[in-house]
């Protein structure tokens, strides 16, 4: 199943499913509300069946970020063998997290306005972990089970500010700068642990590009870890990290430019389409 | 005004305003709803010239965190001359950030079940500022505007799974070991920039001691560094980092125990009362 959330004329928002090349409107205003509702599965296959349901053709729906309102966002970082050889380290033993707002998130094709806040604007593609079920202190297997599915987000990331301090979350807390999207897949359609591509280019520039099989700690991995310590919830997220390439591990550094466009790709998910306006400063 | 919420017989919490040695409830779930009404101010007020709104003796109320539901919660690191020299840092040239999720704040006199989660539980004594407005990108001026007042933290860590990686967050982020309260108390009563005393007792062996007077970045510094990068909204906390004398910090290292009781008390607003449970294992 495919899910989506829909932004309407009016600027409000419905949650959606698609089926046969259309998105079926459902009554609730995202996904972030829809996968709250423990017969979330019923409502989906009856808007299907709803020969009087709102309906879009693909190409005509304007898509939001499908998860406006997580609880909670957790992010992992050096989590793939390239990335890690990237910056330098040794394979960790245990997964390096942050947190996010919500706030943070912006819909799958917005433009990303930096302004003059940062000159160091980089790019983390990264496969996105959306949780269905309530999980505490969750075994593997739990964890596994509890996976609703999977979407696609470019932890964006000032780097200027980034470095600043110790910790990162500074760099990576700007409101909306993480695009996440353009839909939901649910786990039985996919298996990041059998490998899917991971891209991202600028401009057609091919910038990352790696494979989920190159994750050291997998989604089941992180969503048990995180459940050790804090409860998760239906609609919640976990970024599982991004591979190398990013514009901090290259020679010289490369960091995004005035106007260019940021595409992140996932392989049977789809891609974020990003323009970012960045005011450069002499020098730059 | 001194703002608490507070656990009802039945399980639910009112919010309250504290007049004449008595807590005024009013019709609201918590402090966290009250002060998203624009009109919060005169709905205390009322509460307290209504003859027939509910009251108790202070002595009779049972606290909860008054702010159950932060949107937001950022914590700073690294902000107490005393305690940056004791952890051999120079003083920052930028506050130091990480997020903490609402669920891991607890009641003011809640305890603190670690089990054996931890066996290196360390105690971080900290003023938390509650924000009153909507702010982004504010100055000074208008950060010390929008704040609503002040409470007491402490930023339990797990210091164990905190040294696990490059990010505090998985030490920090354990639900329901925040202690916050016991009240709010408004800005206009209170001033942490000519100083307030913080202090932390184990079992009332005090362990630290210092004064909001030694933050490098005070109150609306901070309010104003992190709205430049996010929307901070009526409710929000900031808590403002903690002084020297951290388990972490002694020599040797101390822990808390099984059974030892933790005492948070900042000059003005109140203290933090909280009995842990650890399970010790061997060695410890």
């Amino acid at each position: 199943m495919r899910l989506a959330t829909i932004r309407q004329p009016d600027g409000t928002t419905r949650a959606a499913v698609e089926y046969n090349e259309q998105w079926f409107q459902l009554d609730v205003a995202s996904v972030s509300d829809l996968v709250t509702l423990p017969t979330w599965r019923a409502l989906a296959s009856a808007a299907i069946n709803d020969s009087t349901a709102p309906r879009l053709r693909l190409s005509d729906a304007t898509l939001a970020t499908p998860l406006p309102s997580p609880r909670k966002i957790v992010c992992c970082g050096l989590n793939y063998h390239d990335h890690i050889a990237e910056t330098g380290r040794d394979v960790p033993e245990y997964p390096t997290l942050f947190a996010k707002f919500g706030d943070t998130l912006t819909d799958p094709y917005a433009e990303i306005n930096v302004g003059a806040d940062s000159q160091k604007v980089d790019w983390e593609a990264e496969l996105a972990v959306v949780i269905g079920s309530s999980l505490r202190r969750a075994t593997k297997a739990e964890a596994e089970a509890g996976i609703l599915g999977y979407t696609v987000a470019n932890d964006v990331s000032y780097r200027d500010w980034q470095a600043r301090t110790l910790q990162w979350f500074q760099g990576k807390a700007w409101d909306a700068t993480t695009p996440v999207g353009p839909v939901i897949v649910t786990a039985d359609e996919i298996s990041p642990k059998q490998g899917l591509a991971v891209t991202t280019s600028i401009d057609g520039e091919v910038v990352q590009s790696s494979n989920t099989r190159e994750l050291v700690f997998d989604a089941a991995d992180l969503v048990a870890y995180v459940s050790q310590f804090t409860q998760l919830s239906p609609g919640d997220l976990i970024l599982t990290g991004t591979p190398g390439g990013v514009g901090l591990g290259r020679s010289p550094q490369r960091w995004l430019r005035d106007g260019e466009v940021l595409t992140t790709t996932i392989e049977g998910i789809g891609s974020l389409r990003n323009q970012f306006r960045i005011s450069t400063t002499e020098g730059y």
